[in-house]
């Protein structure tokens, strides 16, 4: 057992198990990766990393499953103590596979294919998964194997919980620990990215939320005494989103890394890697260690915040929906203008029920799913944003955008 | 005026006369710079740069002289509103002239002259603030003349304070907020870095310290209020040292760092910058995409934490100075293994007066110097510590220095 | 000047003029006036005073002046360093008048009209507001002429302010800053609360609120940049009212207290103070060195958690108005009571607009109110709850009632 | 098992045995006594009482035991499980027998003594811990032996762990980790009187404390590593001493207390309790009540700061020695003025070794005392400090002593 120094969660103690895992140099890898991509071109204390991000979805996943089983009624065939830790060690390795600057770097998979018709692997947000369990299986398999012999095939079970589609009640279980509204990884990425940003949201109260969790039916269910936490936590997830993730400088510098990747793609001086070894040194370093072989006016966006503009015009959501009509005329215009030129959409959905798929609350009237039982969150909407940016060398464009999106402006206000 | 988010200060005001200097590429390059090196190690938070500890030194030297200011009876020429932002400039820019990683950097250029004989430019602890300076003169100088012109020659301000030769009242206690045992830098360094790094010390109440401070016959004074926030700053102080900057592991791989550094130096891939441009790329990044290019050993080590072990051995004061004795030995044997043993020193004085330097008290009973007033400050000593570590390919050299260090210490015992 | 610790702002100064009201025997005496009542029955943290809060509302006020003064154009008549000093003097002075135990003295002025049929003051939550102007006329008004003696008539500005009549500009800014839906009395408690609670939520970032207030066409206005701050601000308020405030077994206690407190002054122990010497020594204590004289069944109650039990039903929004229509009934039964069986209604509306109120929004396109640019607010609806306990001396009372509640709560489940 | 929030240590889990203690109206009496008497004068945010305190200390001793377990080898014959909660049950019951205002009213019993020649009962700090074992005898007997049947005599076990009379390791275990240099109690009132205070110091890292405690050999023993935190610990409760329950005003005004109470002694206001039911209602207010009784100078002092006067020269050593000659004519004074004149000394060892009593280190070398190891533990030394006050009514005796002390401190810079 190790101790290590966490901010957010004070000591983390990694069971021996585990700490083979975090020995391993595609692990290690993670320290290379930042959590938020360029977010510190706007809140200079944001250069966290997926590494520590992952130790923390660890130490929260164990914690959450600590109270289920205190709370829930499971009978579960497996050894627990061993159990535990598996869920741990699923929840280490959920972002084994992310790619440079993470989202940006899936993002800039789209610009290549949809912007300059590569030929490139790219699932939305899925790809980052695919990856990963290709690479567990690839370079932890003989580990975990060894570690969790008792448990079946643990290899097996991470890639099935990863992938979400998990075969059997344990699977699913560790399924909605870490990857669900309200999971592991989320509860983990708020507290960090607001602790490292230094803003006054993205908190809720953790300790309380994780005691008055249980498991039934199939269902991750919150007690009712719990709900002002859950509407707490979905609005800390949707304000770091509207002012952190989604905030404009943040999004204007994402999109020309995007542009940055994207050409150094297409022009031969990187590639998606496929085995173990090539995602060893694909960290972000090796982006910036590129970044002087593409345009010029790209590598002074990045490193300098220099020469790029912002259409400081914040769309109504009328006005994105016309855009999304002239999409295939913006990615030309993306196209022709060689990245002098950028365009980004951000959204999210900050909470949706579906058929088999709610938070789910148990209060004294049974098991309710959350849009019954809180107004607030019923009023809670899809965050749609667009961000338009341009060099002074593309300056035609950054005018015939600015143009546009006043008229769809001041056409929204007379109607 | 730019509002900054800060997770140290809250909201840092970034006047518009230094919001300029902000926005030039060779401060923007200060964010590729890691404030603590390999810290992250051993801290995994500890990714923080020299980015925001400099926006945090201009906040709190300007904060200081505010108190200084109200509580004391200056006389300066100099139109106040404009002083308060050179001093604020001043401390911007105390760290500009830092290389990749620092103060490693710094040690890796001492490593390249003692043990592998080159001719590089090395000031001990100095180099980053010669180069600065320099830095300072030809990147700044027409940008801070038209910002400061009622101020006579800013650049010759900036550049006496920072190399700590004042000609004058003002400057003298500029110099004193900025360097000095308690000083605006070292305040936000210790906040600061205790914060990444999450750890419980380090911390000392810095909104009653600024309070209390005053100039008085050119010496910056603490009145004897304020005196336990004196021990305890001087005591955070050393405990970081103990604990963070000088931990045995990250001593280790910092001690790599500089055998990697040296052998990139000597091998021709990287040389000190002389001009402002080539400053500009020269970045924590650099030494990462050239790491590939040094020996296999070191990479992984640094990437990786692969290959290395440390002898376990903390050796006493006794053991260290018979270690002085026979630096020439272990340098020798450094350059022999070529980077596979390797040994670092450590040392610091928490607080040392001398003729014209102290902390000075102010009491009933009239100005005192620390010493004088605090029995906790006169038991502190200096810390000496040294790191000795080898790769299993040079396993020999590991033996023989566990041997020495071994016997070195039983001699002690028998003594 | 006096630096006041104070762990939610850190440093409070308090200028001279304002030193010499905190001095007095009138103000010293919230000291010993609880802010919370007996929230403490839960949070045992919770045994802050209104004399703290009173300071924080000074300092808050004063801090809101400042950001207002700068990002509005005022042109008021007035000297400005007097009139921030003024508008602290009102704020420190805005819960000047109220009894032991605060709003539940006022709830039992309540009981003692409504249930026992005592001819005393009562003025809904204005009790204290009017008791306060009176005691600030009575007790103030010389200190205040002498040290606002430029300002016309403070005491009159005092209290159009507090008694929410504004004359002018200048009263309506100074009432906005301190009474209002998003003001410093409010932003200072609940950060205060929340502290003393320990709880996770009633936290919201003040720092970034203060900077984006402006005062427009008689208008407090909070700039578009904040609106997120503002939601978190009513939501924190919300969750205090929902968890602490209104928190079941807090309301229990202090629904015994109310009656504790209507037995003394029915019994003639106790009477509303009228001058300010009488409410000199008016304090928590006072009630608490009377309760040797009630029943005994209240004074285990109240000091020990003794004897009382709670009705276990949180009835529906429909079945508390269902109650509403046997209020006379209710109120009667604890008449015969004599205090044994207690009832008690909380209701507070988060944010609600009228014709000249409102929380005003500056965007690009202008002023709007809060209802109309968030949907989140719009969801936010009354807060309504009752509280029923009996102590084990009227279990037939209790059963009663909780035959009427259970029935009521089918009947809506059959519905 | 109950939760309880608590702003130093989150939720505190009560276990159901202890929780009929925590019921029982004897401990909730603990909520009606301030942890620290009058530190609220200064310090407005101390109002914290010992209810909380002693939860707290409940919660770490068993927070501590769990470490120890882990890292010694413990062989007690006792059921784990018990003995753990009934080392909670000592924790909490450790202060139960403090009086009004604590170590306050014991020091009032010393001025009744004393001063004013009463016959009272009084055992210097030891006070409340006599009549705490025979309350607990009286008091918990029959509750305590029904939950811990199986662990022998659990009434004497307490008693003598209280007493510091241990008969054998399990009690000696229980005794160092309840009352020793680094304990639980010191443990939780460091960090809890810092957070009342919202001062910046009296904080350390308890979360690496716990985890480096062991048993052995009888003693309880710190490793190595936490050794900043052991000193950290010692530093900060003398900060804590010098700084706030050593404070030149709140000391002022607990002597002044001492006065009121010794007074309301000796008239036969008040008398110390005998019975548990006579402790049930001795609180704090019990003395508020009273304190119309006296002196109205005293009332008014002890109410609204008002009348009284400090003498404003911190006496050194050498004057402090003279006084100890000169203590029977300064308790005269004190007699003869009837309460105007006060005089109170603090005195505190921050560390002190003696034969069987030390903090012990374990390091590679073996287990040493703290003092061999840490210079600046050894620097630390007794700290002594007076108080002189009077009020207006006594101004002859106010010169007089002025006189004295200025005399006493100019002789010293004489010699």
């Amino acid at each position: 057992m190790k101790l290590i120094r966490d901010p957010i969660h004070g000591y983390i103690e990694v069971p021996d198990k585990l700490l083979r895992i975090v020995s391993s140099p595609l692990f290690q890898r993670l320290r290379y990766i930042k959590q938020t991509a360029l977010a510190y071109m706007v809140y200079p204390g944001m250069n966290h990393t997926r590494f520590e991000h992952s130790l923390g979805v660890m130490y929260l996943s164990m914690e959450f499953f600590k109270y289920i089983k205190a709370n829930s009624s499971l009978d579960f065939p497996l050894p627990e103590h061993e159990f535990i830790e598996l869920i741990g060690a699923t929840a280490m390795l959920h972002d084994i596979g992310h790619l440079p600057f993470s989202h940006t770097f899936e993002n800039a998979l789209f610009v290549a294919k949809r912007v300059y018709g590569l030929n490139v692997f790219e699932k939305d947000k899925k790809t980052h998964v695919i990856l990963g369990t290709k690479l567990i299986e690839e370079g932890f398999s003989s580990e975990l194997e060894r570690s969790f012999k008792d448990l079946g095939d643990p290899v097996k079970f991470i890639s099935r919980v990863l992938m979400e589609t998990p075969s059997n009640s344990e699977e699913k279980l560790a399924n909605l620990i870490i990857s669900n509204f309200i999971d592991a990884d989320r509860s983990d990425y708020l507290l960090r990215d607001s602790y490292y940003a230094g803003v006054g949201y993205g908190r809720f109260d953790i300790e309380r939320l994780k005691r008055f969790l249980l498991f039934e039916n199939g269902m991750l269910t919150v007690m009712n005494k719990a709900l002002p936490i859950v509407e707490q936590f979905l609005l800390a997830r949707m304000y770091m989103f509207q002012n952190v993730y989604f905030h404009n400088v943040v999004g204007l510098y994402n999109a020309i890394l995007s542009q940055a990747i994207a050409h150094l793609l297409r022009d031969g001086y990187i590639s998606v890697p496929e085995t173990p070894e090539e995602f060893l040194y694909f960290v972000d370093n090796i982006i910036f260690s590129n970044l002087l072989k593409v345009r010029k006016e790209l590598t002074n966006a990045l490193m300098y915040r220099q020469g790029f503009k912002r259409i400081k015009i914040d769309p109504s959501i009328e006005c994105i929906r016309f855009l999304d009509s002239m999409r295939d005329e913006i990615y030309e215009d993306m196209r022709v203008s060689d990245g002098l030129f950028v365009y980004h959409e951000f959204n999210d959905v900050p909470y949706r029920e579906e058929k088999d798929e709610a938070v789910y609350i148990l209060s004294p009237h049974g098991v309710e799913r959350l849009k019954q039982v809180s107004p607030l969150i019923r009023s809670l909407s899809e965050i749609r944003k667009v961000v338009f940016g341009y060099h002074e060398g593309a300056e035609k464009l950054g005018r015939k955008y600015e143009r546009i999106l006043s008229d769809c402006e001041s056409g929204k206000e007379d109607a």
